[in-house]
């Protein structure tokens, strides 16, 4: 199968899977609630984040369907992530992939208690999951993902890289450490807590996890980078939001700190070493390989 | 030991614990979030959901060392949804026990922001007591507990209770099964799960579970109608806040749909299915049932 044929079934699975995870039977009195918390999970995306860590764990050798509930978990995450940063407290952005943020359609108050809501729901998903699982080392797999993701997710991580990046918009706490930092929680922690989470499920030993984990470190660095590079040379089209919002707005980038070429050689070493850290795996990381070089293609 | 003695040392071994499962070894750019998420969680308060899960995961047999994780995450999510329920865009309370809100000390973004780290640290707590936990037995029982505490945190529980209550605020919208599925879910669902939790970490066989469970249901009813009267009846100074702001702000309140002597005799009955439910553990449960008594004398 190729590449992109396998990433659209990945992504279909997810998309199929997303509402029967997240809806509940009685929702009389929360309809808008719901309502509310389907619009962004439902609002499109690439789904990359579930579909690395099906990808993961098929990879190591395990089912997608006992992978199912860990990838739509982390995506609820990723989309209240989205819903909260959006907010005018925060970056106060009206649009998002060409539609009307949470906030903008369904009130503050609902957009917060959205994104608390499919926090919430990741855990109840991951939970269940774990609390089913008959056999207790397969049990005990699923808990240590579901614990990766969160402390992936938590203040020890995305939630503290947003903070750190609002917080960088101030030029006197410009630093590259800093930005290091940012990039490696912010966006970088899900993306490698999604390619871990998926081989613990899928039953990876301590050597292939290692090396995944190395993998997801770089990924997730690398996406960030060629985000912020997409933000200077990207095509407004393609990307589904405006070029040069992140030097209007004074965020701390690669390109502010080191300038456009040092950055893109900066991605490019980074993207190589993440190549590289699938290695011990062969053919069997072909699609991991190709998600890397995809993104890779569409700055170089 | 009498009853005050005992909820003080509950709520002592709560307090020295929740900074040993908050705060993370390196915080160097998100230092204003964790004291963001200590001032709140450190903003004093009854404790009274750690302590109902402690004592009730020692009626069950269960030690209080195995509990302590959950009696520490539950406080964290009790925290987290007082730091987004005062925020502007919700209930915009710039007091909260006498002391100012979070988001009045540290902005609106930073309050967000303690919030979701707050509720995700609850869960990375519960998750990694079920991994480290080597018994697969007692570790599929902590999962069960992290799980049901889970369900009552989110949409189907807390969060759905908030966003009726918002919507509540409509007169329109005004009906008695509204206003108990307000109290069952805002603040009901997450004592009950108190409760509930507490028996499952200590071993609580089905028909335990099920009395604690209807005990837990009607006292989180209970405690919810007591604060509807207080609001009325109640001593300002120590309630620590104004009386009168629910119908000031028009909220959907017990007094507000049937008047202050139907709701104090409807909480009086709540109250005695309360404790009659606690009747199969006899003297195992003075603790519980000290409780609600004691709740019952404030407004009696």
């Amino acid at each position: 199968m190729n590449y992109i044929t396998e990433y659209n079934e990945l992504k279909k699975l997810t998309e199929d899977n997303l509402g029967r995870f997240l809806f509940i039977s009685e929702d009389k009195y929360i309809h808008t609630l719901t309502e509310s918390m389907a619009y962004s999970v439902f609002a499109g995306g690439k789904r990359l984040r579930p579909v690395l860590l099906l990808a993961s764990c098929k990879m190591c050798g395990g089912t997608v369907e006992k992978a199912l509930p860990f990838a739509c978990a982390i995506e609820y995450i990723h989309t209240y992530s989205l819903i909260h940063d959006d907010l005018p407290a925060m970056d106060d952005d009206d649009l998002r992939r060409g539609k009307p943020t949470n906030h903008t359609v369904f009130g503050e108050a609902c957009a917060i208690l959205a994104g608390d809501g499919l926090l919430n729901r990741a855990y109840e998903v991951m939970l269940k999951a774990v609390c089913d699982e008959k056999n207790s080392s397969d049990a005990n797999r699923l808990a240590k993902a579901a614990l990766y993701i969160s402390e992936a997710a938590g203040h020890g991580g995305m939630v503290g890289g947003q903070i750190a990046d609002l917080e960088g918009e101030n030029p006197d706490l410009h630093s590259l450490e800093r930005l290091e930092f940012i990039h490696l929680n912010k966006t970088g922690a899900l993306i490698k807590a999604a390619v871990i989470a998926g081989a613990l499920i899928g039953g990876a030993g301590d050597a292939r996890l290692s090396a995944i984990e190395d993998f997801g470190l770089k990924l997730g660095l690398a996406f960030q980078i060629c985000d912020d590079i997409l933000d200077i040379v990207g095509n407004e089209e393609e990307l589904g939001k405006p070029i040069g919002s992140d030097d209007k707005n004074g965020k701390l980038t690669y390109p502010s700190m080191i300038g456009l070429d040092k950055s893109q050689e900066t991605y490019r070493k980074i993207h190589e070493a993440a190549v590289n850290a699938l290695a011990p795996f062969g053919a069997e990381a072909n699609f991991l390989r190709e998600t890397a070089e995809n993104l890779y293609k569409r700055v170089k």
